[in-house]
């Protein structure tokens, strides 16, 4: 490091130090957003208004591989937060060499990478955990789930610029929202192995630090004007309103890292803490058309839906089966929509039904020969719901 | 905390910086300790002496409830350290309001407990994980596990004399072991939730630590003169040759908690960064009697074995069946041992063979009413083998 970088490196600190303390109030604005910025509500089935949670009917949702932004489902822990694009500041710490503390328009100058990413809920299918046994939180249906084009720099290229130690072995994300939890307001938080950070291909990156998706800057409900976009993983750690970056040896001990996204059999504090954090999503399928409770002639019907590959390097959706007669005998799906290892995979099947059919199954096998279970473990947090999909029709 | 305690935390930490530094080598002493304390091979598979790995047969291993010690698996992974008990002691370290350096004797001034425990192996039954794809390590086949009477006094108390910290989250254990691993060497670590280390009921302690086995000291195999035991937990978690306990708010970083010990498909470096460390036992069960390739006439035969409860608080063996016919049909066992949350059980059970048996098949159920799989998916470490049990026989 020569004199100029170490200046430069104290006054960021410096600059960090007062922002850390008391610049947060700044960053938002006064006055309203665009209304444009707003969640339309018109096409999406809003589970709460504050935190926005929502998600688009099935058939809106399998209408096009790349899910139009209003049709994006919305996953919020805190409030929505309007930020003023030009104070706002990235700042990353923790262990590198050189902080750093960036603008927009810094990050901007970045190599700039597009990529397409399913992002999904780990509480996707929470209801039918909760017809299994009532599970608490949003009662996800299976639209909780949607894939954008993102673009922004890759988080590997910033950490290369910040310089990481080598003593480094996780990435802590943090927001700009303000979460109540258990009489405390924090910001919420996630966090990544460096592994998963550092695994750039040409096809996709560990992860992106995304300014756009589908090539308008971010609504306010997805992070605007910066978010982590993390392929392969839960969308908790595709952290929105990103502000602060730490390079750690560990996890973030953030509570939705250390406590809240973990599989636990009944939830006792003993669970949570023999229970590492959850990261990838699992491999899962759901019918989108026909709904449930359509009424179906007999003969040739149409069953259209998507699939997702595992959230594994590599690994994508090899086969989707789709079956008339409770599990006796499938059919293959064509599948519609481009393969790709952390997208999701449309497809569409025509299938045979009687006047004794009495529900549609699906379920997907991944490029590895891995099938969807047939039935999962109830979680008394009702996450990764992934067992074949049933669809009762009359 | 007054003048006194204070020049006394000083001293502590003085006599600490002295011990960590150099004082290693003064605890092994030069000369063998006499042979009683080394592993009776007679009784014993051995897979390895450098490091010693050894297991029982399986008709020796469930002729006893309480294991005697020369039937006792033996799991180390560097050398046996031959320790003095005189000048041994025992440090107490990190989130704690006292740091403690205790010899043997000042340990056995704590409040002594008995508890009878089963540790077993993470690594038990590996050799059946290898049937289906080869898998390194030690090919334990099922008698990687053993119950005993353990005694001294509970973490739990230890800790309440140390004072541990608000942000305390996890205890680390370090042995006095050596172990070559990846061009370095270093002692064996293990990890426990704090949860885990103050979850004391009458009848079993988070964490004990022992300075007898089966009413006599440790031998050397098995820890002397001190070690952890950790009921319900895989038996990396209960670390022998005991020197080190360190409060902290995150798992140890020790290369048995960070990587090795973990869940794993393939292994690689992100699926391991993604994986939490394994904490407790998985339900299980094994017919120990009669053997593989045992000829039995056409008639009742008296089948024999153990089952271990899931490692879970309050959960024990509910139920044990035997299958003579590939799962067609199963004869329930009896259980003929006491039953006890983190003790094997131990079963008999009578069941007609004829000349069509082609195999023995065992299957636990515990209190909650959860069976043991049939199948299990394979991991690339070998770990938590404990699908139904087969044991062909003519």
């Amino acid at each position: 490091m020569n004199h100029a970088s170490v200046t430069s490196l104290i006054n960021r600190r410096t600059l960090l130090r007062q922002w850390s303390a008391g610049a947060l109030g700044l960053m938002f604005v006064s006055g309203k957003l665009p209304s444009a910025f707003a969640a339309d509500e018109s096409r999406l089935l809003v589970h709460s208004k504050a935190p926005m949670n929502a998600e688009p009917s099935l058939p809106d949702l399998v209408r096009w591989w790349v899910t139009p932004v209003e049709s994006f489902f919305i996953r919020s822990h805190g409030n929505t937060p309007e930020i003023n694009a030009d104070s706002f500041r990235l700042s990353v710490e923790g262990l590198v060499e050189s902080p750093l503390m960036l603008s927009l328009a810094e990050l901007g100058r970045l190599e700039q990478h597009a990529v397409t990413a399913t992002l999904t809920c780990a509480g996707n299918r929470r209801s039918e955990h909760s017809r299994i046994k009532p599970v608490k939180g949003v009662q996800w249906r299976e639209g909780a789930i949607g894939n954008a084009k993102w673009r922004g720099a890759r988080l590997s290229d910033l950490l290369k610029k910040a310089g990481v130690r080598e003593s480094a072995k996780h990435v802590w994300f943090e927001g700009l929202d303000a979460v109540d939890d258990g009489g405390k307001t924090f910001a919420f938080g996630g966090s990544i192995p460096l592994e998963k950070a550092l695994l750039d291909r040409e096809s996709s990156p560990g992860a992106l630090l995304a300014t756009t998706m589908n090539d308008k800057p971010l609504t306010a409900d997805h992070g605007f004007p910066l978010r982590m976009v993390v392929p392969g993983y839960i969308g908790a750690r595709s952290v929105k309103w990103l502000s602060k970056i730490v390079v750690s040896d560990r996890p973030s001990p953030n509570h939705f890292v250390a406590d809240v996204y973990k599989l636990v059999d009944e939830g006792t504090l003993l669970e949570v803490a023999e229970s590492g954090p959850i990261y990838r999503m699992p491999l899962n399928s759901a019918i989108c058309t026909p709904t449930a409770g359509a009424a179906l002639k007999p003969g040739r019907v149409e069953v259209t839906g998507y699939a997702l590959p595992p959230g594994v390097p590599g690994v994508s959706i090899r086969k989707v089966e789709v079956s008339a007669d409770s599990g006796r005998s499938w059919t293959e799906a064509k599948l519609t929509s481009m393969t790709s290892e952390f997208c999701w995979q449309l497809w569409s099947a025509e299938i045979s039904v009687n006047s004794t059919t009495k529900e549609l199954i699906v379920r997907a096998i991944d490029s590895r020969g891995e099938a969807q279970p047939e039935v999962v473990r109830w979680n008394a947090k009702g996450y990764l719901f992934n067992a074949w999909h049933h669809v009762p029709v009359n």
